[in-house]
């Protein structure tokens, strides 16, 4: 039995195995303050060309996503986002939870469109009672999307600028950051990531840690007392070597793009199986999600088989399903696949 | 150099890093569904005796507390803990930004006692006014508190009494639990912590693991959505397997009370080096912090030799210090204490 | 100059204002613990048939939307609103500041439909990931809605026996309740409306009062612990006499009705000359709201004698207009229109 | 019957009740931006001397306190206040329900000291673990405090230059303000408080108005999106109106004064009356609250013909008492007292 299921079925990359059990012993302080934690981040600093960066590890996404939006300095201002965004679909309310709206906007395969922001803002200030409404205060985008695809660079660019005209920081939810980097459609960099981003972070759990999702601002600017914000939101380690170790693992020699681009190697492995088999995708997506549409027999031959997740029901009887591939993903499964499908 | 700054100095017990080399490939759900998470529940089941207990793994201390606290129905009810009590004090407003007050009380060596606690009830209802106040909804303590004290069986026992006839719930944060459990001192077992609480947490972040707390409701009492709630929380770990692998190991062949037993083995020697010497202490800890009073001069020989916490300047002078062990601390360091402090 | 911008240009029912000077300096106790609170309870309870309801007088709509929603026992708990509801669009985030997220479901003229809520709520708990998401909480409906239309018994009925099938509290919003049930297409009562609900209240801001609302638990099944609740969120007002007056004159002599039939002769008025003149109406309303479509000639026209709000403009340069009557609508006014229009 | 139980036993001052008569069918815009709202902002710029100021009119006083703390940038700030304050006992949770914690002093008969203030302040950050905790955002006092005593003009400038040394807003709670600026022991005036506070407001509710406080930013210093903050917060009148036309008749000829004064002489022959009877008093208080102490016989014989608050038990079986007197105290009351007690 081989499972595509999602991007976090295994433990950890056996390298950060290795480094937590080399530094078992070692008796560093608590909080994020360890020797580890400040190589990761230096490591990070140099990764993303910003040496004035600050950076905090946090442990989960929904966590991070959480924290950094409330880290808007007014629980009157809120966080516009594709209607398929994350925080606006999958995290039980943990943006509400701590007193801010998610203001969805349209999406296209997972993204939103510059133009659309901007027409929403214009709509907002043009209409006398915005006061009255909840305020925008941050766009929030996903590197890839929830659908696997990703922004370009000329679509950021004009994203970026949209923020700019209305003072809006760009926050950038890098769950799979290195999966969506690595792709062959990407044509930006990780340094681009930290250039359009006022803050984001490089998803460590999907990614080949245990754990740990790295926050960035990348120009310094982190809100003031954000260490005691973390606190407050239950989101801070106390052993944060735990996260150190990891980032700190997965910034040496080049480890966390090579074990994305592997995922994506294997990714592309799948998504040719599914078209040399004439199976049709729901969306074009050139990273490591693929969401081919199979009938219930195709379903059915690879079950106990090949584990995938059935993502939803067309109306013809046949099912969008989701096959993940991570750093984990073995040639092995990927050839069980290949075997089973057709 | 040896550290006694605190008991989250080093990583994980060796058989923890062992279980998560072992079953890293392994390819398990999300979310606490794996199969280790599973067993690791069947096994604190049976540990406190309780086949009906629900059981939820989150991440680290103060999320725990924040997250269970939150549980409470109705933000208008605060919980009640002594004034010293991790969660008013050292908690960054966690507690408080899910909405919750944290009522005080007075503590004696860390504790609270029944009779001031029935007094502040009774006085509480007594007044009138008092739909305007803060709605007492539970009652916190920690064994052993963050002074190292535990609390007796006939202790516990009054408290319970308190908040039946109060309708309250008892939470017991166990985030040092093995350490209270393992006091020479101690009068209650893990069943009893059971009996007693209505909700309570077995730490593992200090009783070596990396990081993790099992939430226990005994009677099968978890609230309603209380998953969701954890989500909400950013307290759901995506590779739940990281937590349920610890636990499971804990609570296989007696770990937990082993490793626990150990620390308070050389909290013992610790103390017993600090007395011999004539050396004051600040309270009388029968666990793994020991809080002895030094001079400057004392302060001084262990320097970059033995790391330690202040605590406190006193008005003489002198200053109280916190030494903590913990399951990783050697015989080494403690012998290396023994040389150094006169 | 006469304005129809909204239904609270002027200030209270001339009733009022003298129950206000005739009681003034009568000595009361605060908080709703007062005579005319308990008087106006008695009267709201016979008009609504439920001699067991509680009855709690909060100031305004925004506050009782979220101080109602909030009784909600977890915040992991939403709310379901059509996408054009007021707590959706028109309310700053209270519901989300409150920590509780607002689930949007289709609108029809500014109505849910009981088919579609029973479609989401089946489509939620069809997918397996729901305990992820938001849990569906409570169902809030306006009546009239913010487009003015109203809920007739059947759908009424519909949406309650949905809400019934998943245990769902309906709430009803009835800022301008009174205009709703006076409307000539209405067919419910009062009585009905406190059937359907779980909770209601009972405009008063609208719709005579120069502040108030009543917010209206037909079963006496108000959370535990609601006053402490209401003061928590800064709602309870001191001299609750305030409200217990204004609310105990509506509700003697059945003022609370005359005064909506009032405002819906001056509707129906108002809607017959736009409709004599041929122009159109962007919604067919039944109350005190109406929707006309203008030219920039027709708005000029009236610009100076005529005060109107712009509610949105249309692509071919149209723009939809609102014009409210209320309680204080002049026969001078309308005729005014009538003169000015064409 | 006369009752001196507090200051809002009555409705609003004749004044106040004719002015919203003759305004009452005058047409006007909501959300305070009214002409009234607009006026009374102005009367109270010159009364405070202060022409750039921004204000607010909001409705009552917890809902004041939770709006104004809450503007603090981030939830992890805390706000300082006597243990006594308001805010940290009567407001039900009101500022821990927007997320912030109340940070507790040693009090005065209600007053904080500047001195233990600045030795809160220096012993916090010496801690170095301070990050972990909440970190103070704000000082609250309240002028006058909950037992009637006042702040001298030295007292505030020792307070306010410890707020600048640490950067903290200093917020005074006028719930009372008149009062307290009309006592015979005051040496500041309103257009001190003006100069002293970040942020105030001036009661409306205790002093002469149905409800409303007017909340100050003397230098124009209102965070940004406050007017929507205010309306997240449920605090936003829809007939501002109300407020408006209040605050514009209470600063019309000197009303607030001249009202405030009354109230005060009033209560300076109350405690004349107490003191020539012998009987003895819980706190000096030279405002508009007295805390005559009590037998259970002079008790006894004011039953049924005098009420006042029982504030607390006395171990010798004494009781504390309140005799509050406000605006709408009369000569008549005021002598039946003098009749009954002995």
């Amino acid at each position: 039995m081989y499972s595509f299921t999602c991007d976090y079925t295994e433990g950890a990359h056996p390298e950060i195995l290795r480094a937590l059990m080399e530094t078992n012993m070692q008796q560093e302080p608590g909080y994020g303050e360890d020797s580890f934690c400040a190589s990761a981040r230096e490591r990070i600093r140099q990764a993303i060309g910003c040496p004035d960066a600050d950076i905090f590890f946090l442990v989960g996404g929904t966590q991070t996503n959480s924290t950094v939006i409330d880290g808007l300095p007014d629980g009157c201002q809120g966080v516009l986002a594709a209607q398929t965004g994350h925080i606006a679909v999958h995290e039980a309310g943990a943006i509400e939870f701590s007193g801010h709206k998610v203001l969805t906007l349209p999406q296209h395969q997972g993204k939103i469109d510059a133009e659309e922001l901007k027409a929403w803002l214009k709509g907002f200030f043009a209409d006398e009672t915005y006061p009255h409404m909840v305020q925008p205060g941050m766009v929030y985008i996903s590197f890839p999307t929830e659908y696997g695809t990703i922004y370009s660079r000329s679509e950021l660019t004009a994203i970026g600028e949209v923020c700019k005209k209305y003072s809006l920081p760009l926050f950038i939810d890098g769950a799979r950051l290195g999966y969506g980097l690595a792709s062959p459609e990407a044509d930006v960099t990780l340094m681009d990531v930290a250039r359009f981003a006022d803050v984001f972070y490089i998803g460590g759990t999907k990614v080949g840690a245990l754990c740990g999702e790295a926050v960035v601002f990348p120009k310094g600017n982190s809100p003031k007392h954000f260490f005691t914000h973390i606190k407050m939101h239950g989101a801070l380690l106390a052993k944060g070597r735990l996260l150190g170790i990891q980032f700190d693992t997965l910034f040496t020699n080049n480890l966390y793009s090579e074990i994305s681009e592997h995922a994506i190697r294997m990714a592309m492995s799948v998504k040719k199986i599914f078209a040399e088999k004439g199976i049709p995708f729901y969306i074009d997506s050139p990273t490591n999600q693929q969401f081919p549409i199979l009938t219930s027999e195709q379903m059915a031959r690879l079950e106990g088989r090949i584990a995938f997740e059935v993502w939803e029901p067309l109306p013809d009887g046949r099912f969008v399903t989701r096959f993940a591939t991570s750093w984990a993903t073995t040639h092995e499964a990927v050839e069980a696949l290949r075997q089973l499908i057709y």
